[in-house]
């Protein structure tokens, strides 16, 4: 950021007053240009044995597969967000959606919101954004192959909770060590 | 947004290339200006049997009491957003803390997550942002006092886990009505 976006002024990062952190200001108006983390949200979406994963259609990780996720966006609830980009993704639709996991990405000042829901009636198939999709077994999913640290953990947790019976809501952080090995924590 | 914060130019309100939602876009260096959602995080922190409030000493609600929370900053985790949070408006130490709720509120753009935690050792004092701080036992709770119908869902949520003898975490959203009312749907 190098100008003011209400007055087009340069600004200037300092501590303003009564704050205790650096933020863009813009000496001519005042305002305080504050910057937040963001939000992605999306979804592990059953169909009878399986879920559905996408193959990433752009950069990163173009070619990997991911579970369907992207920004959230204003004026939308969370959970209709995660229902968009499925549909988006995918061209699938959801229901029964429950909270699955949130994990907090500090490093890139991300926060993942992951729902867990059934597919309305099965059908899945590529959207602009993917180059495949695939509904696939536990023993189908492409370890390998993964896009983000973030979907290896959830689909973990997922088959964790399967194995024990029982669906919970996690919270988690992936921080990123000094070697630049991502560290993964639940709590 | 009038102008562009990476060029000082003006900036178009327009649906970009491949996008199908209008966004402030530049016309000199084609910056486009994504705006999404903030995320608020907090907590209900406990001590003995009582939970800890602070009465708001800055608008939005000046004079009424919420639950300590704040908005989210780039570089940190959404927890230890919360226990930031918590030490700057009441002085106080968590430990033990487990996500107890995500709520989205679609028309103000907001999503907020928020904890259970235990205060380290009790101790809790009016931070600059509050007025005064209280821990308070359930027939304490100054409901038609509250500042925020987020803060009076928590508490509702609390206390109806707290009297089924176990806490889980929550998903709901607040929905502005037609006419002004909120509505609040949990899944």
């Amino acid at each position: 950021m190098k100008f003011c976006s209400v007055c087009g002024e340069k600004v200037e990062l300092i501590i303003p007053e009564g704050d205790n952190r650096m933020r863009f200001v813009c000496g001519q108006c005042n305002t305080i240009h504050y910057q937040n983390p963001k939000v992605v949200t999306g979804c592990i979406a059953q169909w009878q044995d399986k879920i559905l994963l996408c193959r990433r259609a752009i950069e990163p990780k173009q070619g990997l597969w991911t579970l369907p996720a992207g920004f959230m966006e204003n004026e939308e609830s969370n959970r209709d967000g995660a229902a968009r980009e499925t549909f988006e993704e995918a061209n699938a639709r959801l229901t029964d959606m429950t909270l699955f996991s949130v994990f907090s990405i500090a490093h890139i000042s991300q926060v993942y919101t992951m729902y867990r829901a059934n597919l309305v009636d099965g059908e899945a198939s590529a959207g602009i954004e993917s180059l495949d999709v695939a509904l696939l077994s536990e023993n189908e999913i492409p370890w390998q192959q993964l896009a983000f640290k973030v979907v290896e953990e959830n689909l973990k947790l997922y088959y964790q909770d399967k194995a024990a019976g029982g669906f919970k809501t996690h919270y988690g952080e992936i921080i990123r060590l000094n070697d630049g090995q991502l560290n993964v924590e639940c709590f």
